[in-house]
């Protein structure tokens, strides 16, 4: 049987000696770690600053907060959901005239050069600097646009940082046709719709629920040493939702095939961030997976320091109380938390704060 | 341990006599039944027209269509919200400057000669005919309020049928100050928001899990004979949703507070549906309760005839194939659908009948 927040993991003994304790939590919101939802293409070297036990503090500390105060998640929602008021700075990406994604004006300078593969075209009407962008004309199948994009974007060199070698497909909403094929990194510079799969891994004992929550890798790439979720990813061009999770199961947590197939899918969130020349429009599909109460994560990629047994009212603490989650993992969680009663009809904000979590394009 | 699909209840034998077998579905989808969402004021004398042996024959039949064809579930989210073609036919309901509802022009002419109670106001824009309607300055508090419009109401007679003498709470959303109560038969001629708490209870048992359905009484005063769910009903003045739910537990399913306490809150649906002069605006919130294997519930108001134990994949076969259930009640199931992971992200629609479930106003 496992232990609540207990360390299982070799990394995490030395994550907590390298820990700085801060308790002064409210004037720590804007500390360096806060403004991760922007650094994400450009992490520091250091890690997030904190430490398991600053995190298992600040969520058992019974005297700090009234847990029907909804105002720490609606916080975390606005952190996903920034710069729309800045919209007017970004045209339509338009593929075979659908809408794929938004450019900023800005990075569509940059763009001009490459005109064999992009045209940028000026509207019509009284007002001549409206534009979009779309594609050659010669540029006709999947193949072509995906090579012609990708080899744009090596061109393109550091303004695009954090190249994955990962593909995301290019539709105008899940399920439909997808036009080409763009790198991960790319997406939010083309404002293109990206999926992602999120899971909750959970225990249940004694009628007391349990989240398994995991700590980055201080050395990932993007958020590193931020809290996560057990198994997160995105959803890469040719794999199904279902699988994808298998997949991640495996490779972040060491969940067994013959476990994770047990991983029911509960929903969707969506956001809408606008961040200078980046407009992410993300959709994740979310899935809760209840795990046997002696199961114990092993992560087999490097992308996860360790993990922790968090009562789900202690991980909700610390989504309300400090920004060391991941800024996403927050409104999957906050998902969880509605749908398994931690977050009540009676409290004050609760239809517009469950409204919110599918504040983006969720098509 | 409780049988799938059996009868316990005495009325469920009188019920399958009466039952007329019907097997041509797709002919029968405009059935006097399929019409139930407009008749719900003026109920017939007889019964929806089928019985629990049409509804297990249909539920069980694996050979008619594909589970991940979702179209039968979008038909029913559209029942529930019909008519916004024809929003400009009503007119905004003010109190203290919120607007906390919309009266049908037409209506608003039955209101013009209680000038003591009603204001009814033209615009002051070139539009002349633009018009909202106030109540009248001299009625400043709660009660004043509930008095004099209760008074109209009974006044108006037969234009507002089913008088159920419950008052709802009129508010501009859900927890903010409420100017009036309002009797719950006349909420959609005035189109004030309407909350209301829906319950799946539901068993699991060797990896299954099945759903109490409830078949409502053939002398019920709305929506006679039709399906239902376990537990559910209007949210009145003065309770708390958790309340209302144990309460209605007790009365409709016989579920003692001791299990009925553990019942969950798992987030809530909303629709707007307009018909003639009624502009129905609710939001239900929704809650799941697991029962022992071993439960059987037992009416005690005489609202309902009988319950059956139905596993939930049959459940979603009679939403998608059917108009059997009482309208809203399939939205409450879609939902429940999706948490459980029965409707699954790589269905087409997925995310589109996931965004659909909130269509109404869910403030």
């Amino acid at each position: 049987m496992a232990a609540i927040a207990t360390s299982f993991s070799a990394a995490a003994a030395i994550a907590h000696r390298r820990s700085r304790p801060h308790l002064q939590l409210v004037a720590r919101r804007r500390a360096p770690f806060s403004t991760a939802a922007s650094s994400s293409s450009a992490p520091s070297a250091a890690a997030a600053g904190f430490g398991w036990t600053d995190a298992l503090r600040v969520a058992s500390d019974t005297g700090l907060d009234d847990e029907s105060d909804l105002s720490g998640y609606f916080r975390k929602v606005d952190i996903c959901n920034r710069g729309m008021d800045k919209k007017g700075q970004f045209v339509e990406f338009l593929v075979e005239d659908q809408v794929v994604g938004y450019i900023h004006k800005g990075f569509t300078d940059h763009l001009r050069d490459f005109n064999d593969v992009f045209s940028i075209v000026s509207g019509n009407n009284c007002n001549s600097s409206l534009e979009h962008v779309t594609l050659h004309s010669s540029l006709k199948t999947q193949e072509d646009r995906t090579i012609a994009i990708g080899n744009v974007i090596k061109g393109l060199g550091e303004l695009i940082p954090g190249i994955r070698n990962e593909l995301y497909p290019v539709t105008s909403s899940y399920g439909t046709p997808v036009y080409f094929s763009l790198e991960r990194a790319a997406a939010p510079y083309f404002g293109i719709k990206a999926y992602g799969v999120h899971m909750n891994g959970y225990i249940e004992a004694d009628g007391e629920k349990s989240l398994w929550i995991g700590k980055r890798s201080d050395v990932k790439q993007t958020y590193p040493g931020m809290l996560d979720h057990l198994v997160a990813g995105g959803l890469p061009y040719g794999i199904s939702c279902k699988e994808n999770i298998i997949k991640e199961c495996e490779e972040e947590a060491g969940i067994p095939r013959s476990m994770s197939t047990n991983a029911t899918s509960v929903g969707a969130i969506s956001y809408v961030d606008i961040d200078g020349f980046r407009y992410k429009r993300d959709v994740l599909f979310c899935y809760d997976l209840r795990l046997p109460a002696d199961f114990v994560p092993n992560n087999e990629d490097g992308e996860v320091d360790s993990f922790r047994l968090i009562p789900v009212r202690h991980a909700g603490n610390i989504i309300r109380r400090t920004d060391y989650f991941k800024a996403n993992c927050n409104l999957v969680i906050i998902d969880f938390l509605f749908r398994h009663g931690y977050i009540k009809p009676d409290y004050h904000g609760y239809l517009k704060l469950l409204q919110s979590l599918r504040s983006g394009d969720c098509s």
